[in-house]
Parts: structure tokens; sequence; C-alpha cells
């Protein structure tokens, strides 16, 4: 077995063989252009480390991986252009640096190209690869849409919100890891082991990543601190805050979500005072511990080695402990 | 074998029998929307006849002229925010009814949707299909690419032309009878011989549209006689007379696709008036004869009955003579 950074430096290689010097140039330099950007390959890793966890040979992943990440980008993509983001990774996005078309239509050719990726394998092993690819990106392209529904709606449950982040984000990471235990040719009981594994990793993931907005640590979060609470939106802390707060506490944080003043430091501060006092935050944290372990307990009936378990086990940690 | 408007009403019945109401409705409901507003089905009716043509059953193709005509009306979608247009099949385009990130969104889902309808079939066939499939998709894509790219540039050639709608309409229609010929299992000859027969086909036809445009029957064109002429669009007839007419000719041509006045009919008189003088309306016509020619002569390599090859001739020649 590989460790993480030597997956993620195979990836990383991989991409840069990748050929993309296609015509008409205005459709595949744009693509060429967003896979280039990196990030932390994440989701190809994990469909390496599967196909290892699973006795394959990581090597036969790779198309697959790569399929999984360049959907990735496709809906990175297509969604820039819907939340109108300007910036990627600290650069331009597609259609700002092109234009809207530009970023549809290559946003369309790279959700094409993921499924060519997987023609490399044999039909059966084809089949199964493009059935599961196909129902994670339908999921996906569901979240994408509750995300959109909830901006507008005002009565969001908790029960939704999770299958919201489950179809937005978390099928992806356990797809990603079913497709390298598929590839192992893994029983079809290790390959559903797997795909709660990351799934329950990928909620998880999705909610601390809530949680951090408004408590990390702005030295090692990346992102602005309290991002999301400039921006109203409805995350986990804030729908358990509505949940467990009183009705003077529900009122102040409506009111707090209405408004975008100049200067966001107080509100910043009164919307965290809530989250802390009204137990969203504690219920925050013990959320991500129950899908964390959920996670690791699915790891339990998985039939690997205990060697392997902990490999896993050490991804998990690092994932959550965000030194990934 | 079934008529023309026998495979219509099949496919019409099988559409409405599609059970799309599903959750989150906002991306669901646009889809249904689209397919609904009906068309002539020409590419699912290709991929049902061909397998007819091969001695498959029509009904086991039913699942795969779904995917085709899917991922047409996917192409729709996006084509529609492209090219900003506002009715669709004189219905409001689902960018219009909706907004633009439902356009984007709901077409993503058609994509994937059409990859899905091949799923019913076997390994080894699934795994024809879908390359094919892909192989098509990435075309139209390019020639979607090859066409925004012609709109701002000033020397286009006619070869260029010529793989511009080859890719964005003409593939389409050679994979939608290829794919007829995959599920019936013919000799893979008669599948290449079917594709170059629908492929030449469909260019044939692109040219004709982009004839009838200026020199149609108002009566039965369907749409505005002129609207190419009004939009500047560089057409075969256009770049025929860019090649042909006399520099004074071409003169006149490049100013009169220059202006746009707000009465047209002088404007589309002149244009039509250099088209048919320095030769281009001539030259097109011969060029929609060529085309169809070249599919016609594909059918005298394929092992299938006389009986067959006139099924597919009459169905050429009323597309041709767009009584279809």
């Amino acid at each position: 077995m590989l460790t993480l950074s030597d997956y993620q430096e195979v990836i990383k290689n991989h991409f840069e063989n990748i050929n993309l010097d296609k015509q008409p140039k205005n459709l595949y330099e744009p693509i060429s252009y967003i896979l280039s950007l990196g990030g932390k390959r994440i989701r190809p890793v994990l469909t390496l480390m599967a196909a290892d966890i699973f006795d394959g040979n990581y090597k036969e992943a790779l198309s697959a991986a790569v399929a999984v990440e360049v959907f990735h980008n496709f809906s990175l993509v297509h969604d820039d252009i819907m939340d109108d983001a300007p910036l990627r990774r600290g650069k331009k996005t597609v259609h700002e640096k092109w234009d809207l078309n530009t970023g549809i239509l290559s946003g369309d050719a790279m959700l094409i190209l993921a499924y060519q990726y997987f023609e490399v394998y044999e039909p059966s092993i084809f089949q199964a690869l493009a059935k599961l690819f196909s129902k994670t990106a339908l999921e996906v392209c569901e979240g994408q849409q509750y995300d959109v529904d909830f901006e507008t709606k005002d009565d969001v449950s908790i029960p939704s919100y999770l299958k919201m982040i489950e179809y937005k984000t978390a099928v992806l990471l356990g797809a990603a890891m079913k497709m390298g235990a598929i590839i192992a040719k893994t029983s079809e009981e290790n390959c559903n082991l797997i795909y709660d594994f990351g799934l329950n990793l990928g909620i998880a993931f999705q909610i601390q990543d809530d949680y951090l907005d408004a408590f990390g640590d702005p030295e090692t979060f990346g992102k602005q601190v309290g991002g999301d609470i400039i921006e109203n939106k409805k995350t986990y802390l804030y729908l358990k805050a509505k949940e467990f707060s009183s009705p003077d506490q529900q009122k102040q944080l409506s009111h707090l979500f209405s408004i975008q003043p100049t200067d966001n430091t107080e509100k910043i501060e009164a919307v965290k005072s809530i989250f802390d006092e009204s137990g969203a935050k504690e219920a925050t944290k013990k959320a991500i511990e129950t899908y964390t372990f959920k996670a690791f307990e699915t790891l339990e009936s998985m039939s690997i080695s205990e060697e392997k378990k902990d490999l896993l086990k050490n991804f998990g940690k690092m994932l959550m402990g965000r030194n990934v």
C-alpha cells in the first residue's frame, strides 16, 4: 500500500499526462484549465486506495479515478455558473475567464469525457462502473437542486438538509471508493461496505465544513471564517440553532439572517453566540462524531486485514483532522 | 416492418408512459416539459427502424431510442440557453419558463438519464451503445463549439462548415441508426454502413435546411423564410456565394451581412439575388443531391433484402421531401 501523498503524486502525474490538446480549442482549453487548478484530488485518491485495500492493483483503477475527478470538476464548473462565483481555487472560474456559453459547453463535454474514461474496462466491469456513476451523478444533480431550493425555503428540516449534503457531496465519495472495490473484483458486500464508509465520512466532512466555517481557526481553515453567516446560509449549525433556541433567540437569529451589513464583525459574533448558547455548536460537533463513527463502524464488518482497516481509519482521521 | 407513422406512434406512446414524476420537482418538471413538446421524433424512429431492418425486434430498441431522444432534447435545452432563444416548438424554452440555473441543471440531468436508458442491455451491448453514444455526444459538443466559433470568424471554409454540420447534427442520426443495428446484432459492416447512411442523409438534410431557409415555400417550411439572412448566418449558401461571386458581389454581400435594418424585405431579396446569380443556389442544390446520393449508395453494399433497401430509400426521400 502507498501512502496518501504517494497516491496524490500518482494522480498528479497522471493528470499531467492526459492530453486534452484537441480541437476545437475553445472547448478543450477550459477543460485543461480547470483540471490544472489542482486541488487535493481526494476523490481519485479514494478510488486508488480502495482498489489496493481489496487486493486489486491501483494502476488498474487509474482510469476510473480520472473519471471521478473529471466529473467532480464538471460539477464545479456548472455550480460556479449557478452560484455566480468569480473564483475557484484562487483563480478565475471558467465562465469568468471565458464566458457563460463556454462554461456550459465545456462542462457538458467533461461529463461525457468522464464516461469515456470507463471504456478501458471489460464489459461487465464497465457496466457496473457506468451504472454506479450515472446513479451517483444524477444524485449530485438532485443534491444541487435541493441546495438551490433551500435558498428560498424557510422551513428546511434537518433530515432534508442531511439528504441534500448526502446527495450533493457524500455519494461521490462513496462511489469513488466503490469503484476501486469493483475494479478489484471484491465481494458485493465489501463493495457496499466501502460505499457506506465513504458516504458517512462524506456526510461527517460536510457537517464539519459547516462547523469550521463558524468556529474554525482562521489560520488553517482556508476559507474566510464566517462566510456562511455573511451569506445567510442555512447550514447545519443554523438549522440546529433554530431547533434548539428560545422564541426570543429564534427571532434574533431570523433578524440576523435577514440583514447584510457593510461590516459583518458584529453580526458574525452575535450569530456565533446563538450557535453556542442554543447548544447548536455542541449538537453539530456530536453529529460530526456520529457520522465519523458510523463510517468507522462499517469497517468492522469488512473482510480485510486489521492493518488495512487501520489504514482506512487513519485516512478518515486525517480527513476529519483536515490534514489532507 | 411498421410504417413511419406507426413508429412515431410507438415512440409517442412510450414517451407518455415514462414516469418523471420524481423529486426534486424543480429538476424533473422541466425535463417532462421539454420532452412533452413533442417534435417529429425522427432520431428514435431511426433507431427502431434500423433494429427492424436488421431483423431485430424494434421493441428491444425502445430504450436506446429513448436515450437518443432524451440526449437530443438535452442539447436543445443547453443550445437554447447559448442562443438566448425564447421559444422552442412554439413554446417557452426551459430557461425562459424557469431560469438559467434550471436550464443548466435539468440539461445535465437529461444527459445522465440518457446513459441510464442503456442499462437495460446486457454488458457487451451496453458497452457498445455507451461507447458510440459518448463519442457521438462529444462530437455534438464539438460541433456546437465550431458553430459558436464561426459566428465571429470571417474566413469559414466549406470543409470546416461541413465538419460543423456533420458533428452538430448528422452524427446523431448516424448513431441513432447504428444503435438499432447493434441491438439487432447484425454484422459490424452493416453497423458501419447504416451509420454512413444516417450520417450522409443528416448532412444532406442540414444543407437543405440552409437552402429552404432562403428558397423554401413559406407555406410549408415551418420557420420564417429568410431567418438566416436576417441573422447574418454563415450558411452553406452564403459560403458558396462568397466563393463564387465577383469581387463586386462579394463586397455587396459583406455589406448586406453587416447591416440589421428594421425592415428586412429588401435585404433578403438582395441576398437571395446574389445567392442565385453567383451560382450558390445551384451549387447548394447539387450538394444536397450529392449527400443524398452518397447515403443511398451505402445501401448498395448492405446485406439486406431489396425490399428493405427500398424502405430506407423511401424514408430518405420522405425526409428530404420534408413530408416527415
